[in-house]
């Protein structure tokens, strides 16, 4: 089942770490991004979707379209890490992990054959102090012993806010980074980072993405600005907010999504509005689920282009990370979109997952 | 359920002998489909398929045309061997049966109410030292009660790599090979018998079938040739390497698909060509899942057929074995290119296995 030879892993390690975007070529390549963009916020989202989504090719093999990895799934929420898991396959991810608790696994299996799902996360109530370090221990080496595989780790979904597991979530995360494995960050993932002690943990890490709701926009501002949520400066405050987190990338969910890594700022408005009056609202709760896996995705192969593209100016100019946000949150857009054309007021988020597939293939054809 | 009366298990069992490939047959078979074919290394795969697939009667009852077991599913991996199961089911097998661990069991059921699943493996981590005699005895006395009744064992599919857990399917295989019945192997069960003391586990057993991917090709050439995979001459490396382990019969999954049992070569490469550029390498890799169980049905069918038409040169001069293997990669090519055309990018495992009744009825209609 895991073919990753140790050669396989070292190309894969070594595109991840080409395509990575680094402190030092960051602020160079914003510069000339800038210019080439200039002050048009909305970005040409289509565009970049087509460019960054990998053309078939016989001679790739299995997990070269992305190997995801989601933490995240507890006794109490099983459907957000499914939910999220599964969206990366249903755009042509290959492989899609979840590490959940030893309660949550067998409900997440139970959801969908395709997913690898592994029951190894603690909580503290199944847990004795005494054995607190040993156990850590152990969930650390078995998440560790797949963390170079991932093409991208989401945090979050379904995570739950036990001590006892965000302490080793914690862990994980700067796992990650040491390895320089992308992560997008969500729902109870920000609630661990959005703690006095933890901004550090994600603070300056350019593969850091961000992908807060109202609310937990709300407490990041308040956190990071010492401020109000001001609506009327968005953009602005957005680029001092994630200038704040030393440049990781935040994708503000909303009526228009807005992007920024602290540099330049790109909203994503398309799909979404025409259709806002009749029911986009219930369409838009739903996208949280998996809009993080979707950027994941898109993020990994956006690196894997970039670094296969270093020549062509208009891709590699730009921020992969920016790329990924864009491209998956026009894509989530779209396919909530034609989900409620078709259910309209029952549309559940199961309805916009399956529009996925037909949203990537209306936007660009696979032949 | 179960309808194995002691004679009808009798007569299945002077079946399997019969249709048996004994190795004393084998060479004299080979050298006369040799001078049938020629050098002509694409198989006539629809025909074959053809060829062996039951014709409906009703005359014959429950159980005849295939009961099929999948050793695999633990802890970790449930996904594999519930696709395995189905999809046995999905082209007129009339019983799947699935060996599993307890903690794969109830997930692997909650798939499917139509598998047979049986929650009778064990890992390491639940056994104690002084308990491990005992338990592997009990696990064997399990699985070994059915074994007469099975037309195909499929042993890989989400078997993890725990050792205990290994050590007793390598006993399971060898009473398999006492009774004469058809072995496919994958996954982790490759890489149990490519480890050194195993490979005398399938080597000279002409009714063993090994189905590697590209890095488990890759762990047999190395280990049973002593060189590196030479994509240049496929052909005789693959024939070597059958021949290497005493005449098993090797499906090497790719571009095209390569089957060979030491004697003749064959090759599969319809369907799967003309959309290759557009998403058959997605498709490609769920396959695996699969085809394995497709191949094990094809393999029984061919071996009844045979046994049936002894009389008939161009059938019963071809190792059944390999008859199974053309069929079955020709069968989910189709499905798989079908499930593509449907479902683009989004394809997943279970959009193929969904195909593989549509494949089967336009390749050899049921009336």
């Amino acid at each position: 089942m895991l073919d990753s030879s140790a050669v396989f892993r070292r190309q894969q390690f070594l595109i991840r770490t080409l395509g990575g975007y680094t402190d030092q070529t960051h602020q160079k390549r914003m510069q000339q991004t800038m210019a080439l963009s200039g002050t048009a916020f909305e970005a040409d989202a289509e565009n970049i979707l087509r460019a960054i989504t990998p053309t078939f090719d016989p001679s790739k093999h299995k997990g070269q379209a992305g190997k995801i990895a989601v933490i995240g799934g507890c006794r109490e929420y099983t459907g957000a890490p499914y939910f999220a898991a599964i969206s990366a396959l249903k755009i042509g991810a290959d492989l899609s992990h979840v590490f959940c608790t030893k309660d949550a696994a067998p409900v997440i299996k139970s959801y969908s054959p395709e997913l690898i799902v592994h029951p190894i996360l603690e909580e503290s109530y199944s847990v004795r102090d005494e054995d607190k370090l040993s156990i850590t221990r152990k969930v650390l080496f078995e998440v560790n012993k797949w963390m170079e595989r991932f093409d991208c780790l989401v945090v979050g979904p379904g995570l739950g806010r036990d001590p006892f597991l965000l302490a080793c979530v914690r862990e994980i995360i700067r796992h990650a980074r040491e390895l320089n494995v992308p992560i997008v960050i969500d729902g109870d993932g920000l609630f661990l980072v959005t703690n006095s002690l933890d901004l550090d943990l994600v603070s300056g890490y350019p593969l850091a993405v961000l992908t807060p709701n109202v609310n937990e926009y709300k407490r990041l501002v308040e956190k990071v600005l010492n401020c109000e949520v001001d609506d009327h400066d968005a953009h602005e405050q957005l680029l001092s907010l994630a200038k704040g987190i030393g440049g990781v990338t935040i994708l503000r969910k909303g009526k228009s999504d807005l992007i920024s890594d602290g540099e330049t700022v790109k909203s994503v408005s398309i799909y979404g509005s025409p259709r806002r009056c009749g029911g986009q609202g219930v369409v838009e709760l739903s996208t949280g689920f998996f809009l993080l896996l979707i950027v994941a995705v898109f993020l990994s192969w956006a690196r894997q282009r970039l670094s296969a593209a270093e020549g062509d100016l208009h891709i590699s100019t730009i921020n992969p990370t920016i790329l990924g946000c864009i491209a998956g949150s026009a894509l989530v857009r779209k396919a909530a979109s034609l989900a409620f054309q078709d259910k309209k007021r029952s549309t559940l988020t199961s309805d916009i997952i399956e529009c996925l597939g037909r949203s990537l293939e209306d936007i660009c054809p696979a032949s």
